[in-house]
């Protein structure tokens, strides 16, 4: 066996355990009892040791080296020295946290997860607070160990968006921010909404809303035969290997976008996960590249497919069927509006496009705050209110509407949020590039119901390499430039433009 | 931490690790995609992998030897005592198997259960044949290496049923044998049946069966929340510790008895783990002391009490009224009939209980001459279909039918039959003493819908000790004397004597 096959076969092992940790995570969300969570807890942890170990051993060390020491004449370019890149990076840096660092995180982070789901559901703030400020302190630690040039935040936001600076998702920010406070304040000062959503909250049953939903993730392309939906309390897609990509979506009878978005949104992650190349299958490189890019694809499918109008000439007759009682007096015209309207809101999940990234924008300012230490554990419900009236004019009335409303920090992932305003952006700049070599059709094309051709796109440009490219490299093989605001920026204007000049 | 402590902490990651494999195997079985199969090969190899190596390792030696030396004084019926002996057994058994013949059963058993499925579908023998001398073979090197007196089965057995001999294992059907023979050609000889199971045979709804049946084992006491039901191909119980532990069920719409008494079946199994003593929780001995304990109490609730006249006094109305069509002309009396009608089958899991034995005397036959090699691999059909005839005087009319039926072999799972029947006569002796010990009340609770003295006294006697204490040894600390068929002859002739002289 060579040197390159022998670290092949260790770390296939090492993915294959991980992907068992996964569908421990995916079963404890979808199916386990309550009384489960005890053991599973244990389960998770003992595997989530035996993967760190495995990928941070000596006979992988002495594994890696071989290989590369094998392969330093391989082209540049090919599949196995993109491998030994990314088996490379991936073992540097775990290498860097501890053991014990790792263990005390997931223990924290298992018990913090339950502390948190009851201090929201009592809105007790001082419930939460001793666990985020643990989570706080062994995030500290990590970025530590995992090395920074004086800004911790970077450390964080690496495991998430590898290549992504700290200083670069602020200028992000700088460049979106004042377009996206304009257009909000434009839009509430038009008075009383000239849209109206309330179509929306009537009753929908949820066996028709399943139906439809399957219906329409398989006519954008969702592979059933190497996936499946399942219910969940939150939403989310988790993949075991490129032929077991699984998603949940949950249902309310009287909010029609939660579980229609909300499948079309994972679906966008799930195509993704079942579009990398098959030689990749079992392999280090099959995986979405980035958070960022990740969140590109559930947010193209959502938005810019799922929420555009073409879309919905071609669909809302089916859904209109599937519903004729509730939308008996609503055409295809005020059902698009119905789902595009702009709204400030206090909850992130619930917000429009619009809207969107200045929920992402305060916790990137809030998170950097609590982990410089700028900021309190104690202060920042009251920092996070003083935004919430800063960008949008609204006081959470509770702080389960405020702090409390994600899951992220419980789960230890400080570092995260940027990746979802990176998405979004992202996603504009590649859907126009679709469009540019699509010759300018994708709008006909989805208002006849092929779907094919974005997909087969998004397969060729983006999913077919999994990790292979590093997330900045990939997205200039793309649009052949860097992530750019200004695409984003111009697809908000001309789209809600549109919608609220009418 | 004290030695014990130690190697009780490696232990209980090990056991955490196995109880992972058993959630993707589960998993596998319900909810997977097919495309999923390849991936979860190489998940559930690399698990087994991981906890073969960490249950054998040279510090899991010293752990043991060391916690022995500490405990070398503790009184022999305490729970440590039967913790490190229970230890002790494990790590000599597992030790035995090198760690190469673990992975290659793993991986031949994976692939043959793919090739059994095929071949059952095509009835093709020919087609799972090399995967039957393959098994065959891996099981003899298996059986080798843990030791056995020449009698290679003997070391099979041991899996399953700890300290049970082959030899007993003959002595037991030679004396079960003769009688249910003659009880066979006695019932057979009465001439067109006395007894009438069209009615299970109408057409039952589906849902209707689940609601009837979750109703029925929640009233037997499976609790809801430490386990679930979902359906499979084939039912089955598993347990990732005592508070997840899950069954399956199958329905068929036009045979009403599958679900229903499958699903019976397999709450017994489940009340077994869900009724180990919660000190016992994530510890080796928190689990059933033998596959034939285990079977006594899936086959106690389904026949002693499901298959009972009192039960049926209490459910049938419920029964009836969720199917009023198919069973407005039907009383109570003729259901409990026909659910025990009598007849000779090819199929041993639709078999009754007067020749439920039979199937696993000629199974049990079948493969001690397999394993010896007294019997070929090309000749076991042949010798199957004699067998069939001699016992029950049917021809099977495929392989199908016959020698494909069931699943075990090609799991690599031999040895492993004669536990059903060691089961059956078990799950007599402890209904006749736990009736004794209630006064004799028993049919006069099931008939009044108390389940909970029976339950209570199964748990109290039986459920709580876990691996504690070995199976012989448990069924003379319960009844006073070791396995007997004596009462078990004597429930048959009493029972369908009642039923087929009426």
């Amino acid at each position: 066996m060579s040197a390159l096959s022998e670290l092949q076969s260790h770390l296939a092992e090492v993915k294959a355990l991980s992907e068992a940790a996964a569908v421990l995570g995916w079963d404890q969300q979808t199916y386990m009892p309550t009384g489960g969570a005890v053991s599973r807890a244990a389960q998770i942890t003992a595997l989530t040791r035996v993967v760190h170990q495995k990928a941070t051993s000596a006979e992988m060390a002495g594994l890696l080296e071989r290989a590369e020491a094998a392969g330093a004449e391989l082209d540049t370019d090919s599949d196995d020295a993109a491998y030994l890149r990314m088996a490379r990076r991936d073992f540097d840096k775990i290498s860097k946290l501890p053991e014990s660092l790792v263990a005390e995180m997931s223990r924290v982070t298992t018990l913090a997860h339950g502390a948190w789901a009851l201090a929201r559901a009592q809105s007790d703030y001082a419930g939460f607070a001793p666990w985020l400020t643990q989570i706080l302190e062994l995030s500290r630690q990590a970025a530590d160990h995992l090395g920074h040039d004086g800004e911790r935040y970077d450390a964080l936001l690496d495991q998430y968006e590898p290549g992504m600076k700290t200083a670069e998702v602020r200028a992000m920010f700088e460049s979106i921010k004042p377009a996206l406070v304009a257009l909000v304040r434009k839009i509430s000062a038009l008075g009383p909404s000239p849209v109206d959503d309330s179509v929306l909250k009537r009753s929908f049953d949820e066996e028709g809303q399943r139906q439809f939903g399957e219906s329409v993730i398989r006519a954008i392309g969702f592979d059933w035969t190497r996936g499946r939906q399942d219910r969940a309390v939150h939403p989310f897609c988790t993949s075991f290997g490129r032929s077991d990509v699984r998603i949940t979506t949950r249902f309310d009878k009287n909010f029609l976008p939660m579980a229609l978005f909300g499948s079309i949104h994972e679906t966008g992650h799930a195509l993704y996960e079942q579009g990398i190349a098959e030689r990749y299958a079992g392999n280090i490189l099959c995986d979405g590249t980035s958070l960022g890019f990740h969140e590109s694809q559930s947010r193209l499918w959502e938005n810019l497919v799922g929420r555009s109008r073409p879309f919905w000439q071609k669909f809302y007759p089916a859904l209109q069927s599937q519903f004729p009682e509730p939308l008996k007096d609503i055409d295809g015209e005020a059902f698009y509006r119905a789902i595009n309207k702009v709204e400030p809101t206090l909850i992130r999940v619930e917000a429009d496009e619009v809207t969107y990234n200045l929920h992402i924008l305060l916790r990137f300012e809030i998170e950097q705050d609590l982990l410089s230490g700028k900021l309190s554990v104690a202060d920042a419900p009251a920092a996070w209110n003083a935004k919430m009236s800063e960008y949008f004019g609204l006081t959470p009335p509770n702080d389960a509407q405020g702090i409390l409303q994600d899951v992220h920090w419980s789960g230890g992932m400080i570092g995260y949020f940027p990746t979802y305003s990176i998405g979004n952006l992202l996603s504009v700049q590649l859907f126009e590039k679709a469009n540019s070599d699509l010759g300018g059709q994708i709008s006909e094309q989805i208002a006849a119901g092929e779907m094919r051709p974005l997909l087969d796109w998004l397969r060729t440009n983006v999913h077919q390499w999994g990790r292979k490219y590093p997330p900045t490299e990939l997205v200039r093989r793309i649009v052949g430039g860097p992530l750019d605001p200004a695409p984003y920026l111009a697809y908000l204007e001309k789209k809600f433009g549109n919608i609220y000049t009418r």
